[in-house]
């Protein structure tokens, strides 16, 4: 049976994104969201939504750059931690031992021990309500070398990145098996099967 | 070894979003689509970015309407199908014998056979490039009683949603392990552990 229950933001899966940026004293900092996604092909574009309340938020305001840092399995402490302290009062990568350096592109800190980092230039952003959603051009990647697949991309079986489990409770989920091909296992032969 | 790689839009995980719109003469249409995610909390918001060549562009423009259809394991063939061929000369529920219902908020259909759809007003659109972003404000959920969980809300492990593989090649991926309890794991006590 279907019910109807109360408006809330609820993708699922949702990604971890650790979002990097330089304090105004040239710090660097590092926050941990779970909204964002992927939203143009060409020009190549994702967003990441803050609310005015984090120090990410004016850090990209004012320098017009952000990093969306990859964790990996191995790195769910440190982006958790991310998410719970702010860049106000902490340097989280003292405190989590990570280090960065600066994207060639753009004005803002590469996670170096993530698999694989999208290093933006703020092109747009659309104040919603409580968030405020920053839309970036990717003008660069690094990834780490292990990590590249086919095509020269970044193999999801060996990034090995988190999800974000938004029921009730918040958990973190590991990648799973694979279910098959996309655009392939939906052909009108198979449907049946 | 750091690489640096083109710029891609690699975000990982993504999403697998089935998009449910009316057509011109009132037939309902899905469309799958990796692009998208949560873009505010207060009022609920989401993203999904559509090529202007799709037929649900053309849907979305008309009706200021679309519905976020969250398909799980195992309607993996038909949200793939639903992303192989154009509701422009395909009848998509009934090549894959989904069925819908009306939302009761916003001007389209809802995919009766997934865990739960989110039912959004478009409230604006962005043109990016090859792809545009509609932003849509989530006027209501209908969800399947059975993956309700805490609070009301569906629960990821009840509702088993797919991801989207982007590497090289394209998969669906299910939702792993458990790797911990967020805003929790990452607390400085456990950071040495």
């Amino acid at each position: 049976m279907k019910v109807a229950i109360k408006p809330r933001p609820i993708i699922m899966p949702c990604p971890v994104l650790v979002v990097g940026t330089y304090n105004e004293d040239g710090t660097p900092n590092i926050m941990t969201a779970a909204w964002g996604g992927v939203a143009c092909s060409r020009p190549p574009c994702v967003t990441i939504s803050l609310r005015e309340a984090t120090h990410s938020f004016g850090n990209i305001k004012r320098s017009g750059a952000f990093t969306v840092n990859i964790p990996s399995e191995k790195h769910v402490k440190q982006a958790d931690y991310a998410g719970i302290v702010s860049g106000r009062d902490h340097n989280k990568f003292l405190d989590t031992a990570l280090t960065h350096k600066k994207s060639e592109f753009v004005n803002a800190p590469i996670v170096m021990e993530f698999p694989y980092a999208l290093e933006c230039k703020l092109i747009k952003q659309i104040e919603l309500g409580l968030h405020t959603m920053f839309i970036g051009e990717i003008m660069g990647i690094v990834a780490d070398e292990g990590v590249i697949g086919n095509q020269n991309l970044p193999d999801i079986e060996k990034v090995r990145p988190i999800l974000f489990g938004s029921s009730g409770s918040k958990f973190y989920y590991k990648v799973g098996n694979k279910l098959g091909d996309a655009y392939s296992i939906g052909k009108l032969t198979s449907l049946d099967e």
